[in-house]
């Protein structure tokens, strides 16, 4: 379903751009849409940045982060094409977005995303599944359109690669996304400088609540689940937020021995949101979609109501089982 | 100080080769002996490894980790040749190697590393400052000598160049290193699993021990300084070793505008060893030097004796300074 021809005709011949991406964006989002934006910029475009969400604090380190604008109405007039990057469904944008596109206002509307889908919803896309991140497809689009990448340019495509490919450790590191990352270098990309804006600018609150959730930790099947919990009464006493539980699977994950390691985290007085990461023996993903849930193989994650005792019997069973059949 | 030529060539010459590292070994440590080794027997060489401390569990998964040997009495014979690698000081190989080296039973000793050296103690040296691990010099190494590079040599060396590198975060991440990592991959070497098998394989025992040094998290002055504390009676309680320690200092250094990251390990009633950790305004190397330690820049050491309450004192009061004189 990619165009990429027409892609790059389009974007050439437009004068006034819009980008944007999903909503609650993370790395790849933001870095991908101002990478791109800059180097648009760059080809004498005049380019305006979109995010319903805004950029997140620790993102705020990326050039040209403070051109992104929070609210449709306040970027005026119309434009020759709208690139929606990291994101193939338009719903994702933003509440309305969707019902303006057909508008008129968006020109040429594009999708620019490594994500699979079946039902692509722009006038015209650039999907290339095999890339470890979207900004890996703008580093090739960029390249396509003969811009010169700046140093600038490069910190926003690194950044983005970084996120996706968790620190180069997921299995979407192949070689391309590492060739790509070492022209990034050169360009000027500062992997310590970005590694250290990205990774180590964690609130306070959040490393108070892990501390509080961290002395839940329990282990069960001899050490092949591990879980933490996230109550209520945590977040009141640290003041954190729900987003600042971002990452804490990440704890039971890391323990020796450990196959699925979840992280209960309290939505309701009887209502818990579970996050699960497996090491590979079982899909979680399949496990989830038991409880009404989904994601990934290797990440996933569902909601489930009633006393958190009787919520991770339910899940334990269901991974028991799983396991079973594993050496 | 290097001898490129040399070492190639009596390398090529030897048929029996020792090779070994430092004491404590890291990854790259063990990484490039192991890719080194395996390298050398498709040449049809008799290879030997020896590391005193053996090959610590994390690492287990690397092949040819079982190769390994920690007496060094259980190697029969003499060798043509004695590779040292990701050591420049024949000291740390461990004691009575380097009164042994000079007996004619280790043939011609070769130091191969990228740390820089004033006073290298073997025969002959390659020594490459620019090279982000050894991993790398032995990836150029092994082409030169016109090995061809198997998997498991790949996965020695990809997961030698993750370890120093800080899974590509640190200043040592250069645009040679991520290309030699793609090739890495490219010859079979699989990120996703080397990474779990390092990062993800910490004993419980480890993480229950991070919970109760957690609760200790102090920041001071307006939070530019973050410290944790381990006291002896939390390894008892959790029958941790002073190793599991390792990698604690990250956690203060994760928050938001941490200048200094430190951990107090409590080593005897009034002994304290000290990990320092900087983001770069404050040179942890020299503030260390005032109490007797040393290290990097970035990352430095040092062991205090006093109250707790005392020490930090002292140190924070050498930290408040050197803050003084930054934005």
């Amino acid at each position: 379903v990619s165009d990429f021809k027409e892609v790059g005709e389009t974007i050439k011949k437009s004068k006034r751009v819009l980008l944007t991406s999903h909503e609650n964006p993370d790395g790849d989002a933001i870095g991908s849409m101002l990478g791109l934006g800059l180097g648009l910029e760059s080809l004498g475009k005049e380019v305006f940045l979109y995010n319903k969400d805004g950029v997140p604090s620790h993102l705020e380190f990326l050039p040209g982060s403070d051109r992104v604008r929070s609210a449709l109405d306040s970027i005026p007039g119309v434009f020759d094409s709208t690139l929606i990057v990291d994101c193939t469904d338009v719903g994702r944008v933003g509440e309305g977005f969707q019902d303006e596109l057909g508008s008129g206002r968006f020109g040429t509307s594009i999708i620019i995303d490594h994500h699979q889908t079946r039902k692509p919803s722009a006038d015209l896309h650039l999907l290339v599944p095999d890339a470890s991140a979207t900004g890996e497809i703008v580093y090739f689009l960029l390249r396509c359109l003969s811009v010169e990448l700046t140093k600038d340019v490069a910190t926003n495509l690194f950044a983005a690669i970084l996120s996706d490919t968790g620190s180069f450790q997921y299995s979407n590191t192949t070689p391309q996304a590492l060739r790509v990352a070492a022209e990034l270098v050169e360009l000027g990309a500062s992997p310590a400088e970005i590694s250290q804006a990205i990774y180590e600018n964690e609130p306070l609150r959040k490393i108070r609540l892990l501390a509080l959730s961290i002395e839940t930790l329990e282990v069960a099947e001899d050490g092949r689940i591990a879980s933490l919990v996230v109550a209520k009464d945590m977040l009141d006493r640290t003041g954190a937020s729900r987003a600042d539980t971002e990452g804490f699977v990440n704890i039971p994950r890391s323990i020796k021995g450990v196959e699925v390691a979840l992280v209960f985290r309290q939505e309701g007085d009887a209502l818990w949101k579970v996050s699960l990461r497996s090491k590979g023996k079982v899909n979680v993903a399949s496990l989830a979609e038991n409880f009404g849930g989904g994601g990934h193989e290797r990440a996933a994650g569902c909601t489930l109501s009633g006393e958190l005792g009787d919520v991770k019997r339910r899940l334990y069973s269901k991974i028991k089982e799983a396991l079973c059949w594993k050496a």
